[in-house]
């Protein structure tokens, strides 16, 4: 049997020191935090995850703004509209949720976003900062896998790590993010993919796996080594008409049977999910830091 | 008996292709492309290697221009220095030689260097498009050993690359590129280092091995598969006195013994290092043009 990294409860916590953090500054007479974010379109699952958002900067007492355009608005609009942000001396971070339109280039529109505002990490020039190991915004999800670990006191040194998926958004950054020195850090990390072969005997040697794949209940317990630890970063809505919300999140990992093999495992919901919205909050303390300094 | 990777033939076919290029460009009446590069003390191999490059412009027809300062320099002065070459037209890239003496903050210089001609991709910037798979200067030395595989037609896709070295310059970007999407790309990559565990194992398993660690004759043939694809970076000056510069350099791999179990293997000297600077070469040439355009 295994123990459960909850990430929900992590994330309270990390919620509860920041919203200490902000109440003393607002004692000292200051500002809080402002996050704004900004939402194209009507995307059900888009929706969920920018209110959530709000809702917790809300709950932490920081400044929030949503931005609504509708999906028709043109890329120049949205830059214009990105623009106004990174003016905006008030203003200490934004993100622009995604996935966008069709019509609207996604990089340019993340490439457009003032580096010192890109709470969300995804600037080439934050990313490279992060895969250079200095300090900078680090992309919320494997940001969050790093500090669950951290709390939990899991020691990744030379241990091997296979992480599923190389997203720009997940796979790529936790495999750097594993490797880079630190601690949790220094771990050999493996990254799969798409084109990998052999993926099981990959991870059935792995100490930790790291599954961002999207695809239900993939990683079955024939597929991971005794008391691995094992964290699932997949969140596809399944349709589940006996749901009052007409479907059910469902992770890559096959959560019954290999949480009877795993150390530790993450349970979705409530694992890597909460964590990112708390390292969101998190960075959006340290360009608020900066912006004040 | 395996197959040598000829990185100084293939580096002088590229020059070669350059040269032509060049020669065109001159035809049209325009200057050609300008490096420059920043050499600080009178370290012997730093000497070496920057009077290999600007060699290897003059044989091509860049116009080259090396900034000698001496090793007391101040940090501020080399940033004065730097700044020049950014606001500089007539110059289309730069590097500054490492190591840099310990009085100077090397991350401080290097991001310095305006990304537009930062051609040997040290820059945040230019790293983070690299690692998010963006057109940009490639760091020369990874960037050349993908050239070499390209060249040779070395289908790497799904195979199992193992990189020994996390370094910024090396083993950081070739684990991303090797992973990333592309023709030389798509395989599975494990990153190795100083504190993983088992290392033989792992290099055992592996189709690919590229070794950054600067360990004379390290990777030995009880550590590779029969077949496996080797690639040395490791360039040790180890002093032998039958020598007439009391030196020979030595690479990572034991080349006698691994060349008769490996498909194909870089000598060394001879392989990945004359790579290297056809690559600065050819980053050069792509600061030229944006900058002409």
């Amino acid at each position: 049997m295994s123990i459960r990294l909850d990430g929900k409860a992590t994330s309270n916590q990390i919620k509860a020191e920041l919203e200490k953090e902000v109440s003393s500054i607002k004692k000292s007479g200051k500002r809080p935090p402002h996050l704004a974010a900004v939402l194209v379109g009507n995307d059900g699952a888009s929706l969920t995850y920018v209110g959530s958002k709000v809702r917790s900067c809300e709950k932490i007492g920081y400044d929030s703004t949503l931005i609504r355009l509708d999906d028709t608005v043109t890329q120049q609009k949205l830059l214009d509209t990105i623009h106004k942000l990174n003016n905006d001396p008030g203003l200490d971070g934004f993100i622009v949720q995604l996935p966008l339109p069709k019509h609207i280039d996604e990089e340019t529109v993340l490439h457009a976003i003032n580096p010192d505002k890109d709470v969300d990490g995804f600037h080439p020039t934050n990313f490279g900062k992060m895969a250079l190991g200095m300090e900078t915004f680090i992309p919320a999800t494997p940001f969050g896998i790093m500090e669950l670990l951290r709390r939990y006191k899991l020691d990744i040194s030379g241990k091997h790590a296979v992480v599923i998926g190389r997203s720009h958004i997940v796979g790529r950054p936790m495999s750097i993010l594993l490797s880079e020195k630190g601690n949790p850090g220094n771990a050999t990390v493996t990254l799969t993919h798409s084109r990998t072969k052999n993926l099981s005997e990959i991870t059935q040697k792995a100490d930790i796996v790291v599954s961002a794949l999207g695809v239900p209940n993939f990683l079955t317990a024939d597929m991971v080594k005794q008391d691995a630890v094992i964290i699932d970063v997949g969140i596809t809505r399944v349709p589940d008409e006996t749901h009052p919300k007409g479907y059910v999140i469902v992770g890559d990992v096959a959560y019954n049977e290999v949480k009877e093999k795993a150390s530790y495992i993450t349970p979705v919901p409530g694992g890597v999910g909460p964590m990112t919205i708390a390292m969101l909050l998190q960075n959006t303390m340290l360009a608020y830091k900066r912006n004040a300094s």
